[in-house]
């Protein structure tokens, strides 16, 4: 039964190739509503935390709700930070907050950190009434620290060990002590004021001989990470070292805690899961909002679309300039959209590849003049190549060559126009520490739509009409 | 000296928080140029290997030439496959065939297998000729395995001990055997047809005494991975599981390879990279593409450009079914863009966030019509809030009621079937294994230009002339 179960919780080879079955989360929510407790907790014994958390957030509320009433006395707390805020918002209903509490104590520090963050101040003065002293303060500490900064990445659970220590002595220790953190990658190393030297990754102290000093072992390569340092630079480090685990360290360099990979590759995620939301206009906010109830998500689209409404007015205006002529030549009306939209597209091709290059560290003041030069060459070429191919189409249905010449010189000047933008905003709004990913779109539109349109109905003003 | 440098290699703690010191590339590029060998040396000695790459990223074809001459001899292999595709091909002819056959053979088999495959046909078979035998064969096997398979991704080295072993005796193994890969995580353990049966995380093993049997010791909660899986299931499983290796086996089960968390990282990354880019219409082989040549560039952009093009002339095609209209009435032709532009962004919003829930699998057919009605009713409270805001301004510049009224119902539609299609699109696409990200924006538009005009020209025509 175990086997067969174990089975169907991850399809990850089948053809759908999605994480959690529907075929299991459909037996589950039925036989949860048929009131077989015993047949539920079967199904779902043996479940990994993390298909557990997948399970709670596809069943609806009433079901959830069910399933953890069930499930209380096995409640694994790693489901806990697996979870989309508004589900474990339910499930800490659901659990009660002697419950929450006492699941909250047996994480790891920085998950605890991570989801009491989540919390409003009221629930987690209630939850935090509930917790033993020690977890308490831990967590108050982490929370003390800025929401994208190393100290609240970090856990407070690591190995370190004296200098002067040998191999031999460090793996005594570890066999000896009970309160090693539950998984960790190396051994950090200290002197005798408790500031870290250097780690040594497991696998080298694994190879290395017991009489040998921890100190003729470990990776000087590594510097530590500050409290304050932003998470953003912690990724990059950690990608750029190729490293898996980093000491962090209070403004007098003594080791106050670690951060390990698995953080990392959330934060990975999670940024550049943001700079694509954030360019199509989607807030931060809504990152795991799959669960966030219709009004929160309008709401938090409602910015920006307002932005780009008085934008889009902006654009209208110019094109009011040419009410006459339109009005002499409705084909120009048939035509503007044409080349507004086309600079648009070529603009926002540039601009994703300048914020990814930007957030990744490829592009930057050494390299800057350079792809500018390259983007507007790139603008100017596919400006050319499309000018001949919209002035064609344009001639033969229309029969004007006036009109093709306009729309050909108004197609060439905007995707030039287009190719410059995209990377000159970006590049500007790094500059003043504006996010390029949150605005550069509104701003790119904005100039190849007013560019777009008045090169276009201008020039046509003055030659076709 | 060396102090100083290694404190101006990484800037990460700086204000302008960006990798290599621009100041730094061109004190390199100056001494290069200035023929001071000596200095060069000096300056990048005690460079980390991904700092090194860098470094010749950053260079001019010139100077990166002079650079890989100056520190030919201490060349380190772990350079390559940091450096973008057009920056190695000039390292490579910089450094000759046998010197770049050399350093090939000192990297791991994957990271080997990744440089090969980006050489074409016949610089591979001119760099395979100059290496040893046995490098050569693996290269070899892992170019047979598909681009994006588990098979190209694992690394031929990693360490395996019978099921019947104790932990004392597979320390000493450790230590005594001198081929084991530079960094591992796990020991995997397997049967006597080299099948594997779980893994022991060191953590876990140094914290065991030694008589302990490893078969007593391994987590079963982990399976291994198939050498066909895509890689993105292989990312998806590391961190569903929070993993940081996995033993890879062949069709009969056994153990060939394992993959480690560090080359996940650059997986989740170039994934989340592409959707963004792929968004936008940037191709796939422009990712790494900062150092691309212009007409490479150009030509990579163009195609979703035509394929815009296109769907901007069905656009205006519909518009041009009312050129009588806006002949008679020009202010149509300036309030047009305003809803195709809205029902565009409205939509992307949507696609956006669907895109990247069905790339982390947060969507799937369990909450697919869930999330569909969801997306309905945020398209339609928004429909309504700006039909109102919308109609308000048109009454207040045009003078007009039943202009205003048909811009504000024509605002609601395409709202609402922006917020429907930004989900539908999306689903339809990955239902059929088509990818959303890459043409999901081009579909979408197309909807909410064609009904957006449609709506507002149509109900114009009727109620207002």
């Amino acid at each position: 039964m175990s086997d067969s179960i174990s089975h169907r919780k991850l399809t990850v080879e089948t053809e759908e190739s999605f994480g959690l079955d529907a075929a299991f989360v459909a037996e589950v929510a039925t036989t949860l509503r048929a009131g077989n407790r015993a047949r539920v907790k079967e199904l779902v014994s043996g479940l990994h935390y993390a298909d557990m958390a997948d399970l709670l957030e596809r069943l609806d509320s009433e079901d959830r709700k069910l399933l953890v009433e069930t499930i209380r006395d096995e409640f694994n707390a790693d489901v806990l930070p697996e979870l989309a805020e508004v589900v474990r918002d339910e499930v800490m209903a659901a659990l009660g907050f002697e419950d929450f509490a006492a699941a909250l104590a047996e994480l790891d520090s920085d998950d605890a950190v991570y989801v009491s963050s989540k919390l409003s101040a009221e629930e987690r003065a209630q939850v935090a009434a509930r917790m033993p002293q020690a977890s308490r303060m831990l967590i108050e500490q982490g929370l003390s620290y800025a929401e994208s900064s190393a100290g609240r990445l970090m856990q407070r659970e690591f190995v370190a060990v004296p200098n002067y220590w040998t191999v031999g002595e460090t793996i005594d220790y570890m066999r000896a002590v009970q309160t090693l953190p539950e998984k960790f990658y190396a051994v950090f190393v200290v002197d005798p004021r408790n500031r870290p030297q250097g780690m040594v990754e497991l696998s080298r102290l694994l190879r290395s001989k017991r009489p040998e000093r921890m100190k003729d072992l470990f990776d000087r390569d590594v510097e530590p990470v500050a409290l304050d340092m932003d998470r953003e630079d912690v990724a990059f480090l950690f990608k750029q070292r190729n490293l898996v685990s980093v000491p962090v360290v209070d403004k007098s360099g003594r080791l106050v805690g670690q951060i390990t990979i698995d953080d990392i590759v959330d934060v990975i995620e999670e940024e550049a899961q943001e700079d694509i939301l954030k360019m199509a206009g989607v807030s931060n906010t809504e990152v795991s909002s799959l669960y966030n109830a219709i009004i929160r998500t309008a709401n938090s689209r409602f910015p920006w679309l307002f932005i780009n409404l008085l934008t889009a007015f902006l654009a209208s205006a110019v094109v009011g300039m040419f009410e006459e002529s339109i009005a002499k030549l409705a084909a120009l009306a048939v035509l503007m959209p044409i080349v507004a939209g086309m600079g648009g597209n070529a603009g926002t091709q540039t601009l994703a590849t300048a914020v990814r290059a930007l957030a990744t560290r490829e592009l930057d003041s050494s390299n800057a003049l350079r792809i500018t030069g390259k983007e507007l060459f790139v603008g100017m070429i596919n400006g050319l190549l499309f000018a001949a191919i919209v002035g064609v189409i344009t001639y033969v249905w229309f029969d004007d060559i006036f009109l093709a010449i306009a729309i050909g010189v108004a197609m060439f000047v905007n995707l030039t126009v287009a190719g410059l933008s995209g990377i000159v905003i970006p590049l500007m709004l790094a500059k003043f520490n504006l996010d390029p990913a949150a605005s550069g779109g509104v701003f790119l539109t904005t100039v190849t739509d007013v560019v777009g349109f008045f090169t276009f109905l201008g020039l046509a003003a003055a030659i076709v009409l």
